[in-house]
């Protein structure tokens, strides 16, 4: 089970924090507010993610009621996820961190990916 | 010192987490994107953060380039902090993060503070 949320935060920043839930759920979400994903895609989109951690990281996505898990109809096997309501609330703050990344990465020093072209996303 | 940004991402949203560099270092920031603020203030702002902490925050955010430290003229003992230019870049995000929990506390069952009012900002 996931850590269970506070009932009390001291700063709205803090708590906004929280719900994301680090690194790696939050660039789940991240993919998964442009459309919904079967686990083959987000698995090509997260390479340094074990098999394990990326399903672990997936299952407490499901329990902390941001994302949900759907076999498509006719085909068992392949797992869809999706944003929730709950989750949906999240694209504008999701799209800022992305955008941020994008626009500031050579000013740091840094390159990075356009995982995002990988979904068909057009930005 | 703290950890060196990696010189590539695979996804821009890992890479505004890594500047942000987990909870307390972005709720600072979120203070500071408001305006400069005396330790004093910091100090009262995140209470359970013990002394030590708080100052190895500072530290690594003042190392990390994203914020300075300066004494006040004339009372070397008052120190100030504020963002740098590369902290600035931060502050559309930072809003969003705070703006975000504000609005959803409530539908998340959770309670939240309002700290930027301490440092006087209507909102």
């Amino acid at each position: 089970m996931p850590k269970k949320l506070a009932k009390r935060f001291n700063c709205p920043t803090e708590f906004a924090l929280d719900v994301l839930g680090g690194k790696w759920k939050t660039v789940l979400l991240c993919y998964l507010k442009e459309r919904p994903c079967r686990y083959r895609e987000l698995r090509l989109l997260v390479p340094r993610l074990s098999d394990k951690v990326l399903t672990e990281r997936l299952r407490e996505l499901t329990e902390k009621g941001l994302v949900m898990r759907r076999k498509e109809d006719g085909h068992a096997s392949v797992v869809t996820y999706s944003l929730t309501p709950k989750g949906q609330t999240l694209r504008k703050l999701l799209s800022e961190l992305y955008a941020w990344g994008e626009e500031h990465a050579t000013a740091f020093g840094v390159e990075v990916g356009e995982p995002l072209k990988r979904l068909g996303v057009r930005r």
